[in-house]
């Protein structure tokens, strides 16, 4: 099979039974990668109810048909599992070199289950899997990690995909990282990972798969590293360069989405770190001529070591204008403890922003927060939280459960400032400003993820490149309203795609060109309605794998502070219209071929192809 | 704009008011050609309840962007108006030259509306419209109508889209007859033409539009050129040359559907014409190379001029193994009487076979016959019969209603066999044998229309051509399911693109081919999604026309007769279970986005841009 490497590797920790399968091209071709793989693993292996963080759980590593190939973006890979986080459909990607060289080393996913007594690593090889034994590297962080699996296994070359404190101690937004940097940050899979005491799954491989057409996918690739200049910007400093645009548009959340303004922004935009010559290099994924990743460095007044990268937008704003906080040296370092210690920056962020809203009100007090003075735009506190967080220290270990539950716990009305959907904290778009978002946040299977779903603003200004798949019509970004439905089901369609193939976004692909790649590598004839059939085949599965958990449209909501808008900001008098959203929901359902409480059809289960999924619609497990 | 002229002309015969119109680009990208503009122009402009053949009704003649240009396959336009036949959307396609000639005098589509005193046809040369007086053309056939025209207008290459005297007499299934061979045959076209005393639209042009890409649209006509003859063998018999095959199969409807064998079958084959050497030459339509037209030629007993063409397949088995006949002198006479009176091969064939039935039971018997002896398998009679419906003598007076309508006035149970679906006579694709195209009679719009649907043993044989598209399951022909409602509309879509494009299906183009053409031509970015959701739109405003006119799911049936087979049949056993067709109806409306009943959900209309349709739907019109 070109494109593939036609093998899954199953794993069970808990009898340390190691197999290989090799899925039918059928498979292959239905479910296509990533997303799908794990999707139709979850639903059809976890049983329902499953402890996210015990051995019923699996964890899904699963690579995309461009992963590893030579196509600028193809540097990424999805991972999988019920989210201990939501208790529903987990899932995050990551970019950097860890997905290629699993491609190489044989595989195209791994399918983690059971439970270690003790902590282990996977050490794959040219398709030789081994559990090793991980005792010694249990406490260490991502970075020394990596360093000591090198070192035991003598080569400089092994990538790792590595958990780091945070996960061991089940954060419940511990994320995995690839290659250090490179962290499948949402859903808590580092929580998931850590559960199994699997500390690593290190790679090293030298076979890359065949491709359909060779020449075109060189063509293509050569297309963009010619013309990637003239089409992003994300070379020249990366994300997070458009902060100030952002604060002015409304877009950029401020002290937990509370205030409307942010007038030290320009401080925290990455144009400021690199003013202050904070940044030493630009790092990038596999094959990618933008390398659009900062590393930063710094000596006062902390110390932060470039070989964790540095913040990109998500976390500029989070640990930012989020927590009210303008240093960005405290933001520089509370990246790297994340990175340090395995842990998503934005579940981070907007959890101590929710405990900086709770300590403003009272409800926390220097008690819970042992004499820390955690008001909005104190960055040393901020600093000092995150590592209490990751080990879970006082007030961090209720912090560590996420906002959900943390409201939980300390009650006193803090649920209303808890800002999430289904438990996962909301990333930095502005829901009230890019309304469509705001829609996806609501009904996306992990909750609030800004990975997918779409950029009312940015497809607004771009129409023409939508006009090949036919969104022809421009919707203003404060409209909640069936026509946006529309932009989020068409344009969301393709941003979903990139989550079951392994492309990454700020690669300035055109979904034609995508569609072209996918046919050269997989030599698979590829249409556009193929591709987004694919796409729903997933989503639907997902949200299947959410109702058999218990999920229903009463989850599908958004926190109800987004009703109206903060007077000093540029959305004052903006919200989200709770009936106008509930309406746009129903229309965006039934686009997906859901009916209007959000179940799938009967109908579209037969249209995708996976009756076999009804069952678990039905009291099945 | 590429691909079209940018104008349509409007015609009221009843002012003689006459005026061009200039749609939007975004008209034509949402809409594309055929039925789409005859949908929309329809469903807004023609009042609920309007008389068929009254002034109220509008007659569309709509091209697509491909007619016209250089690409074997592009002689096709649409015409529809609501149907005299059904009372719901009708709507018809031809191929010949009338079409490309039309592109070529500078319109897309000519809207016809209100009702002359008197006879007159509409001469349109170069973007010069003219009502022309046409009393001496009244009562002459097809091919003198053309004669005359040219001759009136000292133009040989004067192009003519014309009805005969079956369309003056408002026989309900009255074709118009491009360059006379070519009919626009089904839904009672002719008869709305009639009724406005239109008796033909002359054209003449010479300024073939642009194209986005025409170096692009030689190269694919090209490769056309130099494959087609591997990839259809319709250039050697044209159609009609697996009929034997069909009859083993059981896919040829014989005796009105009710008999199971039909043994001389082998002698109203194509081959057997040429064998015969009835077969003076084939013919094509605009730019193609495939020449799958016969012209025959007869002296006895019949006299049959070639200038008529000759039987098509449909027209073989509708007078011929439907009739029980197996004289393939009498089968071609009666085509050629349908061809000079301008009438429907098919309907006229089942609707005679009906009356066969019925005299064959005692229903109708030698008084109401005028002494014809109207038995299965007599050919003169028939013959006979195919006169006396086009000029309405005796029993043809109610036989040119169609059999429904027939039905009705004869009574005593006829109904029972009375082979139609929402009045459109059932054309010669068993229903029992190919289940898919079953399905769809049952659903269409049209009612039972044969020139979209599915052929579930091509598909099933032909399962890599659909890879494209995503369609990776072969389903028995005989299963009506789910699956079958999947086939019916992954594939279909595909068939119904055509009647929206002026594309013909017998040409082997692939579906990307088709695809990559309407970019190139049209110069506008083209993926299949959105080809696709095009589709659906035009079918979804064809369903909410039926339902403004009261139709519901009721409609959506198939003849009793259909639920077993004849014991001598291939089929023995085989039927169409209702409870099975009504369960892939279902299946097969939802995957329209349609609601269980077959409405279009507000939902769809969304997201196919067609919000101003909902009104229809609540008590508009």
């Amino acid at each position: 099979m070109k494109g593939y490497n036609g093998k899954i590797l199953r794993v069970n920790l808990s009898t340390r039974q190691v197999s290989s399968e090799e899925p039918t091209e059928e498979y292959y071709k239905t479910y296509l990668g990533g997303r799908g793989f794990i999707v139709h693993t979850l639903l059809k292996e976890v049983p329902r109810g499953a402890d996210p963080l015990g051995p019923e759980n699996k964890l899904v590593f699963a690579l995309g048909p461009i992963t590893g190939h030579p196509f600028p973006g193809s540097g990424r890979n999805s991972v999988g599992a019920k989210s201990p986080l939501s208790g529903g459909y987990g899932e995050s990607e990551a970019g950097g070199f860890w997905g290629a060289e699993l491609k190489r080393s044989g595989y195209d996913a791994i399918i983690v289950e059971g439970k270690s007594d003790e902590p282990v690593y996977l050490w794959i090889q040219n398709g030789r899997p081994e559990i090793r034994d991980a005792r010694n590297l249990w406490g260490l962080d991502v970075a020394e990690t990596e360093k000591e699996i090198r070192k035991e296994l003598q080569d400089a070359r092994v990538r790792t995909a590595a958990i780091g404190p945070a996960g061991e101690k089940l954060v419940r937004y511990a994320s995995i990282c690839n290659d250090i940097t490179h962290a499948a940050g949402r859903t808590g899979m580092g929580a998931v990972m850590g559960s199994k005491k699997l500390k690593a799954v290190a790679v090293r491989g030298n076979a890359p798969p065949e491709m359909g057409n060779r020449e075109k996918v060189l063509e293509l690739s050569r297309w963009m590293g010619q013309n990637f200049k003239t089409k992003t910007n994300f070379w020249q400093y990366g994300t997070g360069q458009a902060m100030d645009y952002y604060e002015a548009s409304g877009n950029l959340p401020i002290r937990n989405f509370a205030a409307g303004r942010f007038p030290e922004v320009e401080g925290i935009t990455s144009q400021s770190m690199f003013k202050k010559g904070y940044v030493e290099k630009m790092e990038s994924c596999f094959g990618c001529p933008v390398r659009c990743k900062k590393m930063v460095k710094l000596n006062q007044p902390w110390k932060v070591d470039p070989i964790y990268g540095g913040p990109e937008y998500e976390t500029l704003g989070a640990f930012g204008s989020c927590c009210g906080v303008g240093q960005v040296e405290a933001i520089m370092k509370a990246n790297e403890l994340c990175c340090r210690n395995g842990m998503d920056t934005i579940s981070a962020g907007v959890t101590i922003s929710f405990a900086m809203e709770c300590f403003e009100k009272g409800v926390l007090t220097l008690k819970e927060t042992d004499g820390l003075e955690l008001t909005f735009g104190n960055g040393p506190a901020m600093v000092e939280m995150v590592e209490r967080i990751a080990l879970r220290k006082g007030l961090g270990n209720i912090l560590a459960e996420g906002t959900k539950r943390a409201a939980e716990v300390i009650g006193k009305g803090s649920a209303e400032w808890a800002m999430h959907v289904k438990g996962e904290e909301i990333p930095m778009h502005e829901p009230r400003y890019k309304q469509g978002m705001g829609l996806h946040y609501s009904v996306h299977a992990t909750g609030a993820d800004h990975c997918s779903g779409i950029h009312d603003d940015v497809v607004n200004k771009k129409l023409a490149e939508w006009d090949w798949i036919g969104l022809a019509e421009s919707v203003p970004v404060y409209e909640m309203s069936g026509r946006k439905a529309r932009m989020l089901y068409e344009v969301g369609l393709w941003r979903h795609l990139a989550n079951s193939i392994g492309l990454c976004l700020f690669v300035p692909w055109s979904n034609e060109q995508v569609t072209q790649a996918l046919e050269a590598i997989t030599g698979w004839p590829m249409s556009s309605h193929k591709l987004m059939k694919t796409v729903e085949r997933a989503m639907t599965l997902a949200r299947i794998f959410n109702l058999r958990e218990g999920f229903s449209r009463r989850d599908d909501t958004l926190p109800r502070r987004f009703a109206s808008s903060p007077t000093d900001s540029t959305l004052k008098g903006v919200g989200v219209d709770p009936e106008k959203l509930a309406s746009a929901q129903k229309v965006y359902y039934q686009m997906l071929g859901w009916d209007e409480s959000g179940v799938p059809t009967s109908a579209r289960l037969v249209e995708l192809n996976i009756e076999w999924a009804a069952q678990y619609l039905h009291g099945g497990q």
